[in-house]
C-alpha cells in the first residue's frame, strides 16, 4: 500500500485544474509556523518521514484504481498519475535544529502539481512531530536535569503512538515505556508494574517479593496500591532480602497522592533504614508545570515517567503549520514572488525563496535570527550560521537523515545555546526573528504590486 | 510486523514475573471511563481494532529477537512467548452504542497473563476512537442538521489521521477530504480548492473558470483568497457561465473573517443574481461552540469544514479510560472479587462481572443505566435492553463488526434516543447511572474485606 494518497482530495482535484488548464509551472512553497501554542520556540522533528514519502511516492494500480471510481477524474489524468513521482527540490531546516514564528522550515520547489499533492503530508507529520518535540523538550527541561521516561502508549492518539515516542526522544526524553517504538526507533525501554499486578497477589510483600527475585537486577516497586507508607515500609524490607543476595532494589514508584509530601516522608523512610541508594520514581498525571513545582519545593524525586499531556501536547494538540505558495514562474519562465496578504498582519506571508541565518552573541549564545532572501549577500559580523540545508534535489533525496540519538543530542546542544528566558515554561518573550533588507524591499513591493497592480505592474518587475 | 510489542514494557515483565511465580489464574480486567472530559456521554469506537489484534495476536522471531536482547527476559519466558496467543473471552458495548462513567465497556476475562499484556493495545485503541467519535457528535450537533465534512488531515497527531477520520464518521460526519481514508474505510471523499491554487493564477476569475471547466459537477470555488465579497461577485460570473453550459455552480466556501456576516452578504449576491442553488460552505478553524453560534445568529452557511479541533479533540485531547483487575481466580478455584479502594471515593473501581442494562422511558427515551451482576436476576419495568454483548470466546471473534455506515445510522438512533438535556455543549447533566441491589451488596462487602481484611474474611468469602 502506498502512501500517495496521505492528501486532501483538493490537491488532487486542484492537480486535475492544473493539468486540464495546462498550468504546471516550477513553484515555490514555504511550510512554516505563524504561532507556537506554547513558549518561543520549536523543536524540530517530522522530516525523516517526509522524506522517505517523496523518495517512494508513486501510485500503484490499488490506488488509480479507487481514484478512478470517484468519478472526480478523467482518463488522461489519471494516466499521468501513473508516472507520477517528484522531481522537485527540497531546502530547509533539520530535525533537532530549533525554529521560530514565520522561519521557513522547508521550502518545497517543484512544478505546481507535485508541490501540492505533498502539502497535506507535510503539514501532518511536521506539525505533528514537531509539537510533540517542542512539548517533550519543555517537560525535560521543568525536570532540570532528572530524568524523563515516556508513558504515553495508553493515551497517544492511537497510531500516533510510534511518532509521537520518537519525538519526545527528540525533545529530550531518556526512555519509552513503548515497546514496539523501543524496537522500531531503538529507543530504550523501561517499565514498573500495575497496580493490577500487586492485587492479584494475596498481598502486597508477596507481589513485590516475585518481582524482585524475577528481575534481581531490574527491580522498581509501585508502593501506592494500598497506601505509599505503608507499601515504602514493605518495599524496605524486600531490599533488605535483596541485600541479602547481594543485590539492590533500583527504585520505588509513586503513582498517586501529594507526591511532594510522600516522596520525603518515602526518602526518609529509606534513608533510616540504610538503603539510600533506592530511588524515588514519580508518576501521576504529569506535565511541565506540575514537575517544576515539584521540584522546586524541594520533592525528594529522581526521575519522572510522563504520558498523557505530552504524548497529545495536551490542552494545545496541534500545531497550525502552514504552507504557502511564494514563488511562481510565469509563462516568460520569468520568477514571480507571491505572498498572502491579510488585513491580520500576521497572517500575511513572505514572498520570495528564502534562507535563515542564525546569529549569536560572544558567549556563543543565540542573538537572534534573520530570515533573507536566498541569494542575497548578506554582512554579519561576529557568529553565525545558515541552518537551511539541502535534502532533496532533482527528487533524489540527498540528505542523510542522522541517527535518533544524533538528533536527540543535536537537540539538547541547541537548546543549550538558546538563552534561558526563552526557555520559560509561561509568558517567554519572542525570540528575535528578523527580515534582511533585501526581504523588507521585496515584501514591500510584492504587497504593492498586490494592492493596485495596474498600477505598480512595471514596478514590481 | 505484529502487533504483539504495541504494549508497555511492564506488561511483559508483570508477565514474567507472573510466569516466574508460576501465578496464572483467570482475571477479569473491566475498561471504563470515569470522567468524560466533555458532555455527559461517550460515542464508543475503536472496538475493531481490538478484535482484529486479539485474533492475530502472536510474536514473530522478530520480536522475540529484540525481546532476547533486552536483557529482561528469561529463555523460559521467551520460550512461553513463542507459543503465546489470546485465549480468553471479551465482553462489552459495541461501537455506535453510547456509554457512561464507570460502565464497564470492555471486559476481558483470561489467564491473567493475556489479560495483562492486551491491556496498553485495549486503551491506546478505545480511549482514542471514542474520545474523536464523541467530539464529532458534539460537532455534528451543532450543526443540527447541516452537513459536516471532516478536513483534519494536515492536523492530526500524524498516523492517528485513519482511525481519527473513521471515528469522526462515527460520530457523524458525512465525508472526509482525507484520501486515504476515503480508499481505505469507503467514506465519501470531499474537497474545494486552497488559496495557492487561487494565486497560481494571473487572477481569481481564471482560476474559478479553469476548476469550473474541469468539474462541471462539482465546483465548489473558494471566495476568500482576496475579499470575499468580491471573490462571490466573481464566482457569480463564472455561475452564469456554467449555467449557459447547463451546468450549476455547486458552492462557494468562505475561509476566513467574520462568518457570519460574509454568510449573510454572500447569500445575498447570489440570492440577487437568481443563484439561490448555490450553497455556502464555510471553514476556519471550526468547533462545535463556533458552529452553534453561527447558526443561532443566523449565518447562511449550508455545510461546514472542521478540522483542527475535531480531529484531535482539542482542548482535550485524551480520554482517561483505564482498565482495572475486578475479579480473580483463587488457587481453589474460588472467584474472588477485587477493587481499588481510594480515598477519592471516584477512583474506587466496582468489583465482579459485571453489565449494563439500559432503561427507556414510555416514549422510548434513555431513562437511566444500571450496572449489575453478570447472573443477578433482576426485574425491570417497562423497557429496557442489556447492552453487552459477546464479542470473543476462546480467544475467538465471535462479533461480526458491522460495516462502517451501519456503525455510524446505530450512533445516529442512540443519540436521539437520548433526553436533548444530556447533549447541551456545555454543563450537561450527569446522566444517571445506578447500581444494582447485588453489585451495591458485593461493591461493600469486598470494600469491608479489604479495609479489615483478617476481621471479614469469612464474611467476605
Amino acid at each position: 500500500m502506498t502512501q500517495a494518497l496521505k492528501t486532501d482530495l483538493y490537491q488532487l482535484t486542484m492537480m486535475q485544474a492544473y493539468f486540464a488548464g495546462n498550468h504546471n509551472p516550477y513553484a515555490t512553497f514555504d511550510y512554516f509556523v505563524r504561532n507556537i501554542p506554547f513558549g518561543s520556540y520549536l523543536v524540530l522533528a517530522g522530516l525523516h518521514s517526509v522524506l522517505s514519502y517523496v523518495e517512494e511516492l508513486r501510485f500503484d494500480a490499488d490506488d488509480l484504481e479507487y481514484l478512478a471510481e470517484q468519478n472526480f477524474f478523467t482518463h488522461s489524468f489519471l494516466k499521468y498519475l501513473e508516472n507520477f513521482c517528484f522531481t522537485g527540490e527540497m531546502f530547509g531546516i533539520p530535525e533537532g535544529e530549533l525554529a521560530f514564528p514565520n522561519e521557513p522550515i522547508l521550502r518545497v520547489r517543484a512544478p505546481i502539481m507535485e508541490a501540492q499533492l505533498i502539502e497535506s503530508f507535510v503539514l501532518n507529520k511536521i506539525n505533528f512531530s514537531s509539537l510533540i518535540a517542542t512539548k517533550a523538550s519543555r517537560v525535560v527541561y521543568a525536570s532540570g536535569g532528572k530524568l524523563v521516561a515516556e508513558f504515553g502508549l495508553r493515551r497517544a492518539q492511537g497510531e500516533a503512538q510510534l511518532e509521537a515516542t520518537r519525538a519526545c526522544f527528540i525533545g529530550g526524553c531518556s526512555a519509552t515505556s513503548n515497546v514496539y517504538a523501543g524496537k522500531n526507533l531503538g529507543i530504550p525501554v523501561t517499565g514498573t508494574m500495575a497496580h493490577s499486578y500487586i492485587t492479584s497477589f494475596e498481598n502486597e510483600t508477596d507481589a513485590f517479593r516475585v518481582y524482585s527475585e524475577t528481575f534481581p537486577d531490574n527491580t522498581i516497586l509501585l508502593i501506592d496500591t494500598y497506601d505509599s507508607l505503608e507499601g515504602a515500609r514493605k518495599a524496605v524490607e524486600i531490599a533488605k532480602e535483596m541485600e541479602s543476595r547481594d543485590k539492590r532494589l533500583k527504585a520505588v514508584r509513586l503513582d498517586s497522592g501529594n507526591l511532594l509530601e510522600l516522596s520525603k516522608k518515602v526518602r526518609n523512610i529509606f534513608d533510616k533504614a540504610g538503603c539510600s541508594y533506592v530511588k524515588i520514581f514519580a508518576s501521576s498525571d504529569l506535565n511541565e508545570w506540575k514537575i517544576q513545582e515539584l521540584l522546586q519545593n524541594g520533592a525528594s524525586i529522581d526521575a519522572f515517567g510522563v504520558g498523557t499531556e505530552m504524548i497529545t501536547a495536551s490542552p494545545t494538540p496541534a500545531l497550525g503549520g502552514v504552507y504557502k505558495l511564494v514563488e511562481i514562474e510565469d509563462a516568460d519562465g520569468n520568477l514571480i514572488p507571491k505572498m498572502k496578504l491579510s488585513n491580520e498582519q500576521e497572517k500575511a506571508t513572505l514572498p520570495g525563496r528564502k534562507t535563515v541565518w542564525r546569529l549569536y552573541d560572544s558567549y556563543g549564545l543565540q542573538k537572534e535570527d534573520v530570515i533573507a532572501l536566498d541569494d542575497e549577500k548578506i554582512d554579519f559580523s561576529g557568529k553565525y550560521r545558515k541552518i537551511h540545508v539541502s535534502f532533496v534535489e532533482k527528487g533524489q533525496v540527498v540528505y542523510q537523515v542522522p541517527a535518533l540519538k544524533e538528533i536527540q543530542l543535536q537537540a539538547q546542544k541547541n537548546l543549550s545555546f538558546l538563552p534561558e528566558k526563552y526557555r520559560a515554561l509561561d509568558a517567554a518573550p519572542s525570540y528575535p526573528v528578523k527580515l534582511s533588507a533585501g526581504l523588507e524591499k521585496l515584501t514591500k513591493d510584492t504587497a504593492r504590486s498586490l494592492q493596485a497592480p495596474e498600477l505598480n505592474k512595471p514596478e514590481a518587475k
